[in-house]
């Protein structure tokens, strides 16, 4: 029984040229070559394109802002200075509203889009460009048409989303991440009359995105394996054990970090922990947020996981037995992250 | 009747090879060399070297918390991996905890020391590197000395202080700025005696951090003519004509925002309101942030003054009478701000 695959070409269209850390600009990995290195390694999964759905759902999961911002972000970049002024073609913050900076003052939005991108956007990291808003928003289609796979009937689907998307919280953005398509996918699920979805998280980062959407909401559950943000990874502020939730969802987020260094087996008996979680607390529809970049060799995070982990993390999931759609976060190693994503489907669908 | 000047050659380490705007390492122009031009143009003042101050009155100011970060940051920025992996040998922050992240979420701090560098860096033009502690303190010397010769029966004293300051917020430093050398002296006189102090900011920006200090306070009034942030310029967020302060210090702010091109005659009448208004609000001490950024050759603000018009400014706030300090803010043409300084205090002193 094999996994139906969904994708989009235009989840090609955002190439990040670079990225900016520290105030240097380095090479990006969250590279339109993913997409080709993970369908390459499922190409004897059925392959399904993605289909144009109108933007309920999404609108469910973002402020209409943001939504606006971003569509409309590069057009307007390239109409300004920036180019021409300082050789920059890409929408990139350089200002942020934060607690120090507003000082318990009330701001006024700024004016100029080169301030403006920092009311959005968190980080340095995460540059728009011409085609961003387009595989954003295909990846979108990408988790909504999985969604429509398994309310068919298709007891899995797997989403090949790019770029993810689990760092993006109601307004902003960040991470390497424009739209939040595990969560869109949630509130499909829960559209279609699922009263409670859980959320399994098992990229290497926590995704403090999904948690923001879902913090105070107890029909959602989220539950993230990540390193340890306080060992000193992003997304830094977010993704320690004691983030629970709030009001009607006190106790429906849970976060398991782990040591740098962590391997197989201690992995996947937190991801086992979690799906056992959302199973017992009544959960019928299932999303896991599938990075594969806690894999060993994986440029951005210090995990040790191996193909044998994700395939015992993709049993533990798929061992539930419920409706689950499968959304592509992280993993940025082109030789192997398309292997691992396949070890995942293989544990998955049992 | 010459002003004297108070300086410090300490001010001169901090030397900020670079700053990132819009995620692109542009030259920068809050350069060392600022002191000498000034210095140059002023040397017909009798000159005092700054002495040493406790930290009690910069306490007063802003957070423990963000001076221990100061003081320590570029010792342990040194000493992590950031040279070596991207070559970044200042401090420079990439992630903040803007309200788009923390959607309503209470953060925990980072730990990493460039994810910590968001938490008090609110921009990712104000780089921390060997020396800006050090320079950044011996200005509020300068500030310190300044008002110490005031309260010795000068009339008028000016100090050179460097970097310039008013950015810094009680708990954040951005905007070229890392302590706020106004508020500091603001606060001295205040503990001397004057029941009520007006700030007068005559940048070509609004002191967004000094605003900010005193927000609540009925003590200190803060007045600020400047490029209207609404026409796009920094800080962007504040500086508009709305805010007035809060609670005890409601009505306490005042802003008077103008357009890009405003020149000599406008420029000057609205520093004359000001100068009227903290006198009719029965300050007894004044100081002045005094940048000279308002010229319409300098590289940082689309205003148009001359030396003229900043004689007229001196003249109408030195016509005010008051136990002064002046103390220098921003002002980056090399060539001029030294003169437009001269002009200044040569109308204030009358």
């Amino acid at each position: 029984m094999s996994i139906p695959v969904v994708w989009s070409p235009a989840t090609r269209l955002h190439v990040p040229e670079h990225e900016v850390w520290v105030g240097v600009p380095t090479p990006g990995t969250e590279l339109p070559e993913r997409v080709d290195a993970i369908l390459a390694a499922l190409e004897a999964h059925p392959l399904h394109e993605a289909t144009p759905h109108d933007d309920e759902l999404l609108e469910a999961v973002h402020d209409g802002e943001l939504l606006a911002f971003l569509e409309g972000a590069a057009t307007a970049w390239a109409a300004g200075p920036y180019d021409e002024l300082v050789g920059q073609d890409r929408v990139v913050p350089y200002v942020f509203a934060t607690p120090a900076m507003l000082a318990g003052m009330e701001p006024t939005p700024a004016t100029a889009l080169h301030a403006q991108a920092g009311q959005y956007c968190y980080d340095t990291m995460t540059l728009v460009g011409p085609g961003t808003w387009e595989a954003a928003r295909a990846a979108v289609d990408v988790a909504l048409t999985a969604v429509d796979l398994v309310l068919a009937g298709e007891r899995t689907a797997y989403a090949l989303c790019r770029p993810p998307g689990h760092h993006v919280t109601p307004s902003g953005y960040g991470g390497s991440c424009y739209l939040n398509n595990a969560a869109v996918a949630a509130e499909a699920l829960r559209a279609a009359g699922h009263d409670r979805v859980g959320i399994v998280d098992i990229d290497a980062h926590h995704g403090n995105g999904t948690q923001a959407v879902f913090w105070g909401r107890g029909d959602v559950l989220y539950g993230s394996v990540h390193v340890d943000p306080a060992a000193g990874w992003f997304p830094h502020l977010f993704g320690h054990a004691g983030e629970t939730g709030t009001g009607a969802g006190a106790g429906t987020t849970r976060n398991l970090p782990l040591p740098e260094g962590t391997g197989d087996g201690r992995w996947a008996e937190a991801v086992t922990d979690l799906a056992q979680w959302v199973a017992g607390a009544g959960c019928t529809a299932l999303v896991v947020s599938l990075g594969v970049d806690a894999a060993g060799d994986d440029p951005e995070s210090p995990l040790q996981v191996t193909g044998d982990g994700f395939r015992d993390a993709g049993q533990a999931l798929g061992g539930l037995g419920l409706p689950s759609v499968l959304v592509q976060e992280g993993g940025y190693r082109l030789a192997t992250m398309g292997s691992l994503v396949a070890s995942y489907l293989h544990g998955h669908a049992g």
